[in-house]
């Protein structure tokens, strides 16, 4: 694959004027510009510039208002809520995380509920950011249908990712990131090019019969949530969390509102921030990090987020693949 | 298997009179026998009648206090912080789940953090109570080191339980209570003697390999948290929650502080309320219901607590292993 060596800064200005140039104002292209280049910073490829042509064609089309602001309200001392009106997730929690933030450092807990936004990005900047304010936090959002119930051979849910993090005192936050989907579709499409079998429960065929051919989910079957009827359970809690308790849509009535333009459609994300400082009366940062030790002393265990961070303190140019920069040079 | 046919009204009486026969004051024996007797209702055998002699064990050791009362205080307006001073979880949760429940309704969300608890019932009582009430329940709790997390070959995380519920009114609430382990122990054994294979995932052989027979994972081997590297992080976020957050062990300390008497160690809870009402400006449960036609549209999806609350509705006598009852009548 041919690349080509992109400084941070030079990935942060290929971003902003791609946007400027699509519809965005200067708020709104800072706000993902930032998002982008951290994503492309952390090594979250699949979140940094590859993600960008989708979201010129979603303000192309005008399904995204690049010059959005959210109406933000607190509902109550624990309960935020953000209606997005069509402008992306990231400016949409830009403004609201502080909110949300502010409550659960008052009140020991709080919720963001998200509506009428546009998420395609991943969620660890979100609940990273929170646990960088010392507090536990959650975050799951739905998409379009992908992925078959436990039981049944069509999809219903989105990938429906979750994402949690874990405040450390003088440290990075622990946190994930990850689709309650057994795969990402991509994945299998690599496995199938590259001649791989997949785990059995990964998808099913057109049929609706187990395989590890991943060419026969790619081609008309279908994905299985992780870890079969349980990971399923988590897959419809995230359906219900980010949509009718948020008061959004779920995955499969995303589908029938898109527009189908290629940029992600507009839905619910769900948050929820802890402070362990209002729950705890003991040293809870010393107590985790002894659990977090005994973790990693276990042999092969990483913690989650830790390689993220640790691509992080490269502060070097960084090889992006040339096709893509050429594709997004070309969209301003 | 021979077994006993005992009326509902005849396991309460018999599960009471043990408890008070060993320990336990009135109101906490009135307590658990609803409890165990609403689990042999519900057929979820394995926290019903089959539990009493382990309670008893604690009870016995003095590891259990059957007379004591949990001090429950409001730390702040959406905070619940019960101690239950070694008397069991069932009595702390009997009078923390209605401070919950207000908190809740009040604010848009809660939480209840358990501690010095002895837990060993399942968790949808206490979701299913919240969820009746009209609000979306989370709980959590730890145990002692069964499951190995992703990477390692040697267990440190519980068998980590998770509940969820969801409200409908003038309706049972959807609600699932599982482990975070892939299996539970004893259903490896009776695989082992069954003679049947366990799916690749469930656990590993005593030397940390790949293996599908039961019998290399139940004699010294190790369970795996279900679904690979991403049930692992579930499992090590209920770890978190219920462990350093609430204030009290991770498993690995659990096991180490127990008398090992057979009775359920002390430990911590994580219960989570959210108030739909607050959140949603629509037919949450109106939206939510079409959710769940179009779920069991989809084949042979069955909602979780379908099978439970089938179960409820049959008011007649359950047959008991006859052996069990022997041994519990034995205990009084």
């Amino acid at each position: 694959m041919a690349t080509v060596s992109l400084s941070l800064d030079e990935i942060y200005k290929l971003a902003n004027k791609t946007l400027l140039a699509n519809g965005c104002d200067q708020e709104t292209a800072d706000i993902l510009s930032e998002l982008i280049t951290n994503a492309e910073r952390d090594g979250s490829l699949s979140h940094g510039l590859f993600r960008l042509p989708a979201y010129v064609s979603g303000l192309k089309s005008g399904k995204i208002n690049g010059k959005q602001k959210p109406d933000i309200k607190k509902l109550t001392p624990s309960v935020i809520k953000a209606d997005g009106k069509n402008c992306l997730a990231p400016v949409v929690l830009n403004k609201s995380i502080p909110e949300l933030v502010k409550a659960a450092k008052e009140n020991g807990v709080a919720v963001l509920a998200i509506i009428n936004s546009h998420h395609m990005a991943a969620m660890w900047p979100e609940t990273e950011k929170i646990a960088e304010e010392g507090l536990v936090a959650f975050a799951c959002t739905s998409y379009k249908p992908a992925v078959a119930p436990a039981g049944a051979i069509k999809p219903l849910f989105g990938t429906n990712p979750i994402s949690f993090a874990w405040p450390r005192k003088n440290n990075t936050p622990v946190v994930y990131d990850m689709a309650t989907a057994s795969m990402a579709m991509g994945e299998v499409q690599v496995a199938k090019r590259e001649g791989h079998k997949v785990p059995l429960g990964t998808g099913l065929t057109k049929d609706g019969k187990d395989t590890t051919n991943p060419a026969e989910i790619a081609d008309g079957g279908v994905l299985l949530p992780f870890g079969g009827y349980k990971g399923s359970g988590i897959a419809m809690m995230v359906e219900l969390l980010a949509g009718a308790l948020v008061g959004d849509n779920f995955s499969y009535e995303t589908a029938a509102k898109d527009n189908n333009d290629g940029g992600p459609p507009s839905g619910g994300e769900f948050i929820l921030a802890i402070s362990p400082d209002k729950l705890s009366d003991k040293d809870w940062d010393k107590h985790a990090n002894e659990f977090f030790e005994k973790m990693k002393s276990m042999g092969e265990v990483r913690l989650p987020g830790e390689r993220r961070h640790k691509n992080r303190l490269d502060k070097g140019p960084r090889n992006i693949n040339e096709e893509l920069v050429n594709k997004i040079r070309s969209l301003s």
